[in-house]
């Protein structure tokens, strides 16, 4: 990243430049310790393979408040009346991904433009603010990853969106579909999201879960089918979450949602947006989903935050724990890397982080983990011990009888022959050796 | 159930004959209160709705044994040698079938006979207690529900059986499956259940999932097809479990399992068992679970036990909450009941039940529990009120563009088109409402 | 409860009347079906057993919004000014209290008055209402169990109150529980609560637990000494919850409760106020967090609600389970019965219960599940079957040896002395019995 | 550590010897990386900084067998009768803590010498053992950290040891106690630890809880009277545990041992010893535990290991996240590091860690990852970064009115009368600077 940056007519972030590398020594707040966008790993740049994209929701519109309490952050633009606000948000956006670095951003409808009070001044206020994207674009090289309707804040979605028992709602949520594939199309999105935080049940007594799912894979597959006819060719993604806000939602995880892709004949097009948080809500570690969707190959982009362990709720934390990006980064680079996808910062600083720095910092944070979750990752699979271990521990499938079966060429008889005088052999996981050499790549 | 039982030249449960019902204001604590087995419900008698089965590990080889005490339950058998204990057990066991009335039983392979110091002596032990259930079977009109084999607790299986990285100890399972399945052929048994205790990960760093997925479903598809050559006409059962033993097991919840069977191609021979206590492990309600496999046309049977609340691991205990089962039979019946499955209980007295008669204490809490179950559901589906609502709040999609939605008649545009002044209503879910309702029916 | 009710000027709750007992047969969606107020048991009405009261905070101020939504409930004073929809509010709120039926209602300061932009305001508008309920209070004969200060919802405390790093804000603290103490003892108010939401921390990395909880018990002390200077005799409750929206609380649970009631001598005049979904949240159920406190002697009052066992944050529903109600009034009727406190319903209905009359339906689910669990615990405390059990289960202590240990009158030696040669029976627990039995009682 | 270490007759542990500091790029896996024992940090050094302890149970008696899988572990002397068993495994014993050089060790009665038949057989037995104990302490400099009595394993304690209903078996649990606490004493243990592993319930429906925490604390001031009369002058610990085996324990968590040992009058005499895995299961941090008991003044010991976030069982692992470990030893340097407590690595290697060198492999993962700790909590301490933003956080409390506060001096009308126009100021919480921070120390 440059010293450059964009500002508009307002410097919303004063006082702070461009973010620069200045290594793990610098006692600079404003400065990133361990992510240096232009080194090379692995044949490409620390930037080319991180794909960071700020999520417009958490940085521009979240304000600190939860269920307990009311806004704790203050933001330039919020007692501008609403078309002024989304406009000011806007520049502050751009000026921000160029500050921080960003390459990419992520937004939802309702993020960028006020609704309105019906569907045309919905669409009108969208396009204005679309448009602006499209200049901002231009100036700064900043694109766009992906976007996404928001069709779970507004009461009318209640009972879902696609999955509404009501026609009439499923129909409305068509509208914004549609307006908002036209306008990743408009600005070069190079994914589209569907997250369904109320597609679920609240409860399953009032609940036809059949017929939902039904309705669920036949709206994905007409706004695939619309997307591909207006010249949409990136990738769709489904973001897997278990619960909240509905009390069960039916995207619960990778394999849940690998399970409804394929089901629904949408694995052409439709990859997964796994989110860290929404991992552990499910009761997986990131790593393992990751890897769900690696295997299936439908690993498509990652929401990088990170939960709270004691916490039973989506927190969308800056990610800080690098065991945690280590694991993440083995996964996407032996998938290798990313394509269409990226690592959003799906992630909000905590509400009593008040200081419009801890903005930056928190990005900041969060870019420096998955640095060194690339840089140690890169560092295990280039010295090899690791995937040798695992190469070895799986030999007997290499060659003979075991090739055999994994050709499928056996029958239970024959393996069951074999079963009969082969050896026993008690072959030790070693789990304990290889956290013991993690933590040599990682502290040594 | 009559009055009549089983005993061989000894009995085991002395003093305690056949279970009779006596009704709800009954004091005697080995009697049915609820459970009535020759009433007739929609058609068919409790017991034939229910299909009660009895889980030998649990009833005649648990010995209330924990991870930090030894064993609490003495039997009989316990200080016989392994074999004469074996039958004292088989002959123990099916007084107990007959005295309880439970027209199924359940068992493992490992549970009813010795392993022996080798695969001729497993394979003896084995088939010389099954001759005994033949007869004992033929005796009392008790039949087989399923049975399955042990491949979790010897410790060759400790890095797993199907998904063991060591193709020899794959080999060794086969032999195990090969033989249970001719033992089940012999025995007449209803149905064949997989249960992959070790199948699954203990940790990521040294595990390859996509080569371990794969190798299971090639194991699969040959267990298959060796039993329907052999004249197994039955279901295959795939009993999904998140965790425990392994840190991550991969038939991790319905969903995740259905996903495999469809992509492994075992839709056609392979249906869900599915347990409660496994359920809420997996985060999930156990009704979810049955819901979901229903849908997808795989409910196949369940483990009826129940989890606690504020326990984190597999408690197994007797089903007491009524509002459970009644959830659960909502779907069994809406999904038409059991064809080859029925409710076996995979559940243990607790550790501190040490009389003789906890054995069927416990069983008769288990067995009334479900028939009050069964006894409201049948009930609330009957008076049709919350069948109403549910037709009711779907009608939308009945006719109409609704309709022509749903058969995928309408591209994104027309869609959005109707939306554009579809008018867009709260429709509550009435959740309050039901709760209350389901009260009145529990205990109107 | 009479059929009469209170309306002002205007009558909000059209169309529906005062809610009447009908029956467990009744198809009266607004009726209560176990719920029959002038009922005697145990000596005391149902009514004066579970000394209902109504949370203005879920009932009239709680919107419907969610993390992921705003309002979906429209309430008719919505629209009007602050002070206006303050008023009509209070009407609102009398309205409903005396057509359900409660005896009690509950608020913070922040519920029945706007903020304002100071002190003076604050002050001004809260007395304003306080003047406007004590004329509905001598109208209706509806009383005050308890308010409270809402010390978390204002972003000033968003690292804490009466635990905040920053004096100041402790001291706006106190100026607010002062306001809430002399508005209390104006109303005669039967209790005063604290509820810590924000007094907690969100990283232990930048919190001194030690200094933060020695603030909290001065502050507390403080406002003990204060309010019984002025006139106020009832119970001071804290209310115990592990988390959220602090990702720890320190008010944990009702035992670290007691610890730090005891800790800072406030043991004669504190009493804990325990909610049900916050005693799930803890891991812990209900029942357990009232005996814990009844053990202390410092049970106090209740938060009727109920959690999601699949979800883990605080869902506040309304009750319906009623093995939870039966085992909570278990130990609030051997407890002796509420003095100061109630059963505050501090319960929401969902998101997608939008309609009007859903507030009543909700609250008769909740009355009428706590109605069910008072007539059962009352059933089965004066059977006395299970109380007899529990009698003879620790009846080696209530003579010989046994009563001499327990009044520490044995050495250790004496002690093991009687230990070398007593001797060692395995007592069945015989908790399946028990269960049994339950299910007899609730279904028999 | 020398490379001297001690064998029997019979070397167990062949082809290892005494395991050396190598540093962190040594590619011996039977070598410490990070643990460098007379490596002084802070004017200790490292050895004497950790007391590391080894857990007999773990080490030399857990096979690997799990609830569904037998004994997976092979030792020596499995198939020795029980005395010449318990022989040779203190050999091995004492051979162990030598070659991995660890200063202390730990155990329960019930680990070092066969139970026996009858209580005289006990007695014999342990002392048999308890006198090699003292002659291969005696040769090693070995010394023990606390030993323990197993009350939970034998069905007698299946309804608890100090609080089962039956007297009987309360007075067997004494003669245990006393004769531990002999021994203890014969050993010169440095501390005693109460773990109460059945000390809880099954079911709230059929226990007793007040009568239950009384009789217990009546034992515990027994057992301290006893063990000081015969010159016990080592710390007493209770190691909380929130369940398993019992449904639920008394000793749940920190706080709530804290209240127990307050009331019980045992704050003189005893102190906690915390277990990282029982913290989390509690819903705790391993911090979060150590910071209750330190800022209570009760931090005595600590059971080194540590969970899985996605388990939900003791899963008692080898430390591995210097996360964890760096923010343990923060709190233990803050608090002036142990004085009678320790590191002891209650933890196992896994079932599937068959070889014998993964015993070792296991524990230097466990000594490098706290040496890091200790490292990088001195480093953190010694900058002062964090120290200083923590004071200035909280000095608005140091002077002026925010000490008279603290002191107690005003009353609540003076508190609200600054309030009432004090400056409110939203203090930002940093938390992502300081987790920028920690992770500079930690990878910088
Ligand atoms: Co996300
Ligand atoms: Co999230
Ligand atoms: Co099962
Ligand atoms: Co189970
Ligand atoms: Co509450
Ligand atoms: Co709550
Ligand atoms: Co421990
Ligand atoms: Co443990």
């Amino acid at each position: 990243m440059s010293a450059q940056y964009f500002t508009g007519d307002q410097e919303f972030f004063t006082g702070i430049g461009a973010i620069r590398f200045e290594g793990p020594r610098s006692d600079n707040p404003l400065a990133f310790k361990f992510y240096d966008p232009a080194k090379k790993i692995a044949g490409k740049t620390m930037k080319e393979h991180l794909r960071f994209a700020i999520a417009y929701w958490h940085s521009f519109c979240a304000d600190g408040a939860d269920p307990f309490g009311r806004a704790s952050h203050d933001f330039p633009w919020n007692h501008a009346n609403p078309m002024t606000a989304a406009h000011l948000k806007a520049q502050a956006a751009f000026e921000f991904f160029t500050k921080i670095g960003a390459p990419y951003y992520c937004f939802h409808d309702a993020d960028v433009a006020p609704e309105g009070d019906n569907v045309d001044e919905y669409q009108k206020n969208y396009w204005e603010i679309a448009r602006i994207f499209r200049t901002l674009q231009d100036k700064t090289g900043v694109k766009l990853l992906w976007n996404t309707a928001n069709l779970f804040s507004h009461p009318r979605y209640m009972n879902g969106a696609a999955t509404n028992p009501d026609f009439n709602v499923v129909a409305r949520a068509a509208l914004q579909i549609q307006t908002c594939l036209d306008v990743n199309v408009f600005l070069g999105g190079e994914g589209y999201t569907f997250w369904g935080g109320r597609e679920g049940y609240m409860s399953l007594w009032n609940t036809d879960m059949k017929r939902e799912a039904a309705h669920m894979g036949t709206f994905l597959r007409m706004a695939r089918d619309y997307g591909r006819r207006i010249g949409f060719s990136g990738a769709y993604y489904i973001e897997p979450k278990p619960m909240e806000p509905s009390k069960h939602q039916y995207d619960y995880d990778a394999a849940t949602s690998i399970g409804f892709i394929k089901e629904q004949g949408l694995e052409k097009d439709f990859r997964l947006n796994i989110e860290n948080n929404h991992a552990t809500l499910a009761g997986h570690t990131f790593a393992h989903e990751l890897q769900v969707a690696s295997d299936a190959g439908l690993l498509g982009s990652v929401d990088a935050n990170q939960g709270d362990a004691q916490n039973g709720w989506d927190t969308d934390e800056f990610p800080c724990d690098v065991y945690q990006t280590v694991e993440a980064m083995m996964v996407i680079l032996r998938s290798g890397g990313f394509t269409t996808g990226g690592l959003n910062f799906d992630a909000k600083r905590r509400r009593n982080s008040t200081d419009m720095e801890d903005l930056f910092i928190a990005h900041i944070l969060g870019f420096d983990t998955f640095a060194l979750g690339l840089t140690l990752a890169d560092r295990i699979i280039s010295d090899g011990v690791v995937d040798d271990l695992l190469a070895k521990r799986y030999s007997s499938f290499d060659s003979g009888s075991g090739a055999d079966f994994e050709k499928g060429k056996l029958t239970l008889e024959q393996l069951a022959g074999i079963g009969k005088t082969a050896p026993q052999t008690k072959t030790s996981g070693k789990q304990e050796y290889i956290q013991s050499l993690v933590n040599q790549y990682l502290f040594g």
